[in-house]
């Protein structure tokens, strides 16, 4: 089940993997809703392997710095879970996939109990972190953040205060998604300090190197088997796990599902983070995104990883 | 992995299922929309498990024969991608989940390149069994019946001609769906014959055993466990069964997968079949129905089922 | 209120409108959805005016024959009105405009109580051909031809049997509309017999000047000012002209009614009918149309002519 | 034409009317979607006619205030289209009629353009008074009270400071309206200076004798007849009543077309203005709202006078 004796033919494997990969940069674009993100290099490549008994491989641009953005989805979800409860996230979102564009207003308005689809479509996600129960925005976006630390065994990651203030000063859309939740009754309290935890939670940084031992967390249902701290419920882990195989890669989820078969949840920082259940987590970053918001490259280097290693799980 | 010595320990483990969750059925409805459907008991409930090394046990009704229904869109689509191939299916229907109802009109047209979502909402399944290719619609229908014979092992597997007839004269909601495809140009030929085919794969009556052997062939990776002869390809099989996780209990798929977390496809009749890759296939059948057309006990017994032999995959 | 002294200034007036305006037909495109509509000759441009007292003056192309098409849906609707009554007809059909294309299905499906918008959008239009008492479509059809010729004061208008033919063949798109109505209880009967009356009244073939006194009579209140006969009731026509003030122009009603602010009806065939209640009925026809399926030429004669003789009723 | 020797006679008739409607208000609910509006008595009921010659007549609660609400809608139209011209107006808001409820946000998204349908609804309204050019929110608010007392001839008009409050307190569908459309660029400045104008607007407060000529002003082509005083442009006036008529009464314009034949436009306190061109402008309010958000008893008042004063234009 692990590779530890094998960690340069592994990284080796991962090395090659990069290569092969890279080049497929040029049929996506790097996100550029927000001034920050469009600068990001178009040709980063990176992956990182973090085993559930703790050992690590990379390859390529292990240690670039990232906005995790979306996938900080899942870090509030685990947060919410484990501190108010399935019942009310799931009264307040629901577990269903959604074929639309992740931050679509028209699929929220037409869901007729007026909650958002599952908790990682963007109104979904808004909704969560408003349940955390801390002070205020600025404290739901430091607890995710705290999280976040525990579940990649990184104390030192931090917030992107230019990508922060960069997410607060564009994010018309998502002030329409919660103001439109605010008047059906769906959120509670100040839109815009609700905001200012979840621009907070998509501004943290990682590396590929963080989102491995993230991905392996999960894998072992809790445990972060770099620092050996039991961080979240395994039930949580599962709700996480299964929320990610049916809608983590946005409405691309079905297709990754065929081509990759383990779950993984990508951000159009270019970061995906995957899970194989009782065996590693991996962190892939490319900053070029394909038409529907996920890594090209990432996405590729993954298909070929799973083949490779046989990680499928469906 | 197989549990052929305890075999008296699971039959005692299912038939304990059987008497907790059958009780349910009082929560739902029996599919009323064609008569024959509408006279079946809503408290039958029956369970039936096939190792992938072929061994057998069943609880509750196991014999009590149904309509597979929707269960047979897997089947069809299996023949198209062993018959035509992943590029000619992929590129008539899509790979993605949808949240909407198993019949929906709206979301067909809202698809903008004028391809159903995916192969199992009504639509793709219509426009999957049309690629079939046989002289008609009758010679697709009995395809996908000889298919279904040798994934379940069982040659006496028949079409229940009264539920075809009912389908066939009652289905005008699928008959808009086709003649929307046929004036996009997503549908070849002539609609009332690909109906024919489709009312057909949909009239196949099967047991719980029966199914509990179809699942075991998807978890080998295409050899009927049974019968010990290869089916289908592998690969065939993972996209079966990824298209089962995200969308194969309509738009309960996202909920079926954070509580049971293994690959499912249900029918109206009541059936469901899972899949445990590598370790076994299970039918269920009780045809007291959800509001989203899933079958009520089934998956209550389901969620019971891979809670206690830990079958989750996700 | 009359110009039956200045007839010739008024035939001067609307050849010079047919010069001014011929030209745009570059910026349109006729009608293809069936071959036979393909074949008309693009800069074909025909006025005729038919006041209340009977005076008529044409200009342009005044003989030319074309399938009236849409415009058949306010006679059909006349008719059902007198035969079955407004509390059945408006039953089945609701009375608001719509923005969308004129054949959608999405639209349909999410009225939620199951009625087309209307009775001019083409499912609206094929539910009411459906309530007239006759035996069969074929006898429907022949009705609402016969009111046509009692409605134009001509008998000699005929159903174009190549059009006809034309549109039984290639109509999917209503035949799911039908079907999807048949399946929602909205329409009884058999769908391809219905459907036979809905096709022929959409081929019967006029003339501009016909459809000027088909104007004049719904300006009248239902006498047809030509043969001096009441055809309908002055209600039947007001009912007309309200629907045909907010929908007649498919999803250009609103722009149409800022512009020239008369009730009108278009059709594919490139006719459109207009009226001026207690003053004239206007036919025009060119078959070259806008996105929305309007005559271009035919709007912009209109509107000059509206501004010329002060036609606004808005 | 006018009626001013037979007053006497039409005061009579009015207060008849307004007997014979008032006790429909029990089929309706007073709006309640602020507080202040929920305060309002449910069985009043006004009327006042103005005619073209600045004759008035009025019957039943004629100096009973409310908020003028949707029906400010039409006064920062023509505000706008007076100062900065049709082209920038209707580059920003389309002409078309939509059968959705008033405040619809998913239709706002659907229309591919990114425009919001008319000027009515509440989306399109937003953007309008956006276009006013003044300094700043408030300032367009007391342009648009400015322009409604030279509409109405009444000088004490004032905008209710409890209303105005109410609205900005609790407008969050607005505020999400107001953001979706700053995120695709129809929407210009700050979003709250710009809600604004446009909760100060709705706020203004009016008898029916103010709507009266506000209807009259209308009716002459943009001369108030109480002041005479030319306050708006003809082409003004005739763009406002064409729109009245296809979307003024939210989404049961069509009906209100069938039954009533005149343009008018609602608001959600209660008040109607009516207007039939060249003869008269009406005044009417009944807080009882039927669930398309128009004045159950006014609706049945104008179609009582409709036919009783013949003045219907379609």
């Amino acid at each position: 089940m692990c590779f530890s004796k094998e960690e340069k033919i592994v990284e080796e494997i991962l090395a090659n993997l990069v290569t092969r990969n890279r080049s497929f940069y040029t049929q996506g674009r790097v996100a550029t809703y927000i001034p920050e993100l469009a600068l990001a290099s178009p040709d980063i490549l990176g992956i990182s392997l973090a085993t559930v008994e703790g050992e690590r491989s990379s390859g390529g641009d292990g240690k670039y710095l990232f906005s995790i953005q979306s996938i900080s989805k899942i870090i509030s979800l685990a947060l919410a879970l484990e501190e108010v409860g399935e019942e009310i996230v799931f009264d307040t979102v629901g577990m269903d996939p959604t074929p639309d564009p992740f931050n679509s207003i028209m699929r929220l308005e037409m869901h007729q109990v007026n909650r958002p689809y599952n908790p990682v479509v963007n109104a979904g996600a808004i909704a969560v972190v408003s349940l955390i129960p801390r002070e205020n925005g600025r404290e739901r976006g430091n607890a995710v953040l705290d999280l976040a630390r525990r579940l990649m065994g990184n104390p030192e990651l931090e917030i992107n205060q230019k990508i922060f203030e960069s997410e607060k000063e564009t994010g018309h859309r998502n002030r329409s998604l919660a103001y439109y939740m605010k008047s059906t009754g769906t959120l509670k309290g100040d839109v815009e300090d609700v905001l200012e935890g979840y621009f907070r939670q998509c501004s943290i940084e990682a590396s590929v190197e963080d989102l491995g031992v993230l991905g392996a967390t999960l894998a072992t249902g809790g445990i972060n088997p770099v620092t050996g701290v039991r961080v979240l419920a395994s039930r949580t882990c599962r709700i996480i796990r299964a929320l990610m195989v049916t809608c983590g890669m946005y409405d691309g989820s079905g297709e990754f599902a065929l081509r990759v078969g383990i779950p993984a949840k990508s951000g159009v920082g270019g970061g995906i983070v995957a899970v194989v259940p009782g065996r590693m987590g991996i962190g892939v970053c490319g900053p070029s995104l394909d038409s529907k918001g996920n890594s090209l490259c990432g996405m590729k280097l993954l298909e070929d990883l799973s083949r490779e290693l046989k990680l499928r799980v469906l």
